[in-house]
């Protein structure tokens, strides 16, 4: 008799973000006439880069003719996408990274879910706390999380680091060895960053205990400050105790394009297991590769004209995010990130806890953000707001925000 | 310390298909005049359609402007798709599916080998023998095939249901019971097909024993014969034993353009748990919707215009088969399937095992094949070619292997 996987069924409630659509579209038909201002899920709104647009129609025009088209892509991804990224994202920073050490993959969110799985399930992972929740949900779904506490809203299996004001969002090393650690920087949720010495200490401390870093670097366009790092390969030693996973989502605006990629430096090991060859056999097994499309789409972002234009759009979305930080700090609210992230973490005023913040904003003003508690228990009291809406929504917005009386 | 996901460690060698290509590249490099003709791997040659072609330029045009951009696609697909598959593969076919219980996904691969994630580790898998590697190996990965036998080339925990010239190359019902049963019909690798008297018996089986079928039928597109079903759920009972996977790849050539899609109904059980909601929270959690753009190039698949151009580009590769088929039937060959499918399944002459006869076409004629037995033990002596290929390059195939001197 067939049974389901048991692992599903530990998780709690549904998706962040699931609930934050369901409660705007409940309140939305209560109240046609509301102007709402989604400042929530971290989805962009600029249209895709002209230098983009021109490589897709290239790209559809060559899959019209025989002698051009591409049928399957190579399981890693294709070679000029695989080279633009390791000489723009790495050897240009000083990183010792070959195009043969990159996985293309349809965006981030697959990979930091899928790299769980070449490893055992008897390794304990480190997550920061709060979290982008894909982290701990993908481990729960395998079974490694052990049991949930509702009441602490934890896992029993789960190391938590918390980031709180008191240690400026960055978190410690933790007490208890971990075997994985996820780190995020610029962090989703906080908008903080730590620099390239903290990083190098992470380096360290994972060398040390033999554990890996899985680095998500999805926000690195964002960094406007010197000594913060863009890659984990910055720091010496990382190659051979750090995964890093970076996307196109947020520096180029490909959420609904989809595209990003893994690396995985050759000498990367868990115990006598080469890791590259573990997650090569993983794609060559479960993935198919990313469109041909959009690949060279992908390839476009490295060009000049690319470069020059995403730099723009970035521009565009951190002059957002000053303007929601200079807003809220104005009016007397507690905030920080949005200097090299995108995201403005936002103190909830009197205490309020973060969902109450929410319900507040969202049938006051009609702004919607993301409760800090949704990523884990010190988000609690927190709420994200997002760079990535049009300026004159964020304008209004923050207006909005500023005028009420609390 | 890390460690490594064992079961991976377990796979025996590498995928078929890589190691075709290492033996095709090394012939190529030691042989740099040869011609070779690929009939291996089954991908497809005939550009995209000037419909679908049109409907992604007027997507990549959409993402041009704030107006009509498109960021996060909804995670299970965009209705407009969602409707399209609905009606045209199963209203029309007297299946009652909703839109509601489609899946959008990047491919058949990707979902085949992850459908297995949503059920314990407990359940026994019962698969035809020859078989799509990925259906095992995903199981491998996850832990549940038991140990290997070299000898045999099979797992100890799986139920291997023979497909021979004796049984027409259809699987009869295995006498231990599974819990999970893959089918592909029309079938890769054999191009075999059953009635759809032998599957209802197949899904009176399942629900019987409380099995669930998963039903790939990525090459519905190809079958001609009235008696054989384009869908499970043509079946009577199919909405309490089925989940169905379907690809865009061969019925539209989209093995370079990425997209499938999983159909799961809603009243779907395994023991108390809605399977439904299971796969809709692994899309959630650890996927992102297919890029839109691609989601519309679907969508003109089943445009008017799109069904005609389709038609005509399978008939072209069915012309193909009918071309392998009877000429090397002609020849002497033992041959089967290519009447409802892309593949013809061929005896290797002499008692060949079959990469003896994958080298000795190789490296006589220059035509690659894939070996049967890459599929599975009962796939010896066997070698499959695809109707893939263009015209001219199948007849030179198929004249020089008629020409071989056996």
């Amino acid at each position: 008799m067939v049974k389901a996987n048991d692992n599903y069924l530990k998780l709690p409630g549904s998706y962040l973000f699931s609930t934050i659509g369901k409660k705007v579209r409940e309140y939305s038909a209560a109240n046609p006439d509301a102007k709402i201002i989604r400042l929530g899920i971290g989805d962009v709104t600029q249209p895709l880069a002209p230098a983009i647009i021109d490589a897709l129609h290239g790209a559809v025009d060559e899959m019209a003719a025989r002698e051009t088209f591409k049928g399957y892509a190579p399981d890693l991804g294709y070679e000029f996408l695989r080279n633009a990224i390791a000489d723009n994202d790495y050897k240009a920073r000083g990183c010792d990274i070959t195009a043969d050490e990159i996985f293309v993959s349809d965006g981030a969110k697959c990979d930091c879910s899928n790299i769980q799985e070449i490893f055992s399930l008897d390794n304990k992972i480190a997550v920061c706390d709060p979290v982008y929740p894909v982290y701990v949900d993908s481990n729960v779904m395998a079974g490694r999380t052990g049991t949930y506490d509702a009441k602490t809203e934890t896992w029993s299996d789960v190391i938590y680091m918390p980031c709180t004001a008191e240690n400026n969002f960055a978190p410690e090393l933790p007490k208890e060895t971990p075997d994985l650690i996820y780190l995020c920087f610029p962090n989703n949720p906080t908008g903080s960053t730590i620099t390239k010495a903290q990083l190098q200490e992470w380096v360290d401390y994972a060398n040390k205990v033999g554990a890996i870093i899985l680095y998500d670097a999805a926000y690195e366009a964002y960094i406007s400050e010197a000594d913060v790092p863009h890659s984990i390969y910055e720091c010496e030693g990382a190659r051979t105790c750090a995964i890093e996973l970076r996307s196109f989502s947020k520096n180029a605006g490909f959420t609904g394009v989809r595209l990003g990629f893994t690396v995985i430096p050759k000498e990367l090991k868990a115990g006598d297991v080469n890791l590259h060859a573990l997650w090569a056999r993983r794609h060559g097994t479960k993935y198919n590769g990313a469109p041909y499309i959009i690949q060279k789409a992908g390839e476009a972002v490295y060009s000049e004209a690319g470069k020059a234009q995403l730099k723009q759009q970035v521009a565009y979305y951190m002059n957002n995010a000053k303007y929601i930080y200079d807003g809220l700090k104005s009016a007397g609210f507690t905030v920080s990130g949005g200097v090299n992230a995108p995201y403005i973490w936002l103190k909830a005023p009197n205490n309020m806890t973060s969902w109450e913040f929410f319900d507040y904003l969202l049938t006051n003003v009609n702004v919607v953000g993301t409760p800090g508690s949704g990523f884990g228990p010190s988000g609690e009291h927190y709420f994200r707001l997002t760079a990535f809406g049009t300026y004159e929504n964020t304008v209004e917005a923050v207006d909005r925000i500023k005028k009420i009386n609390l």
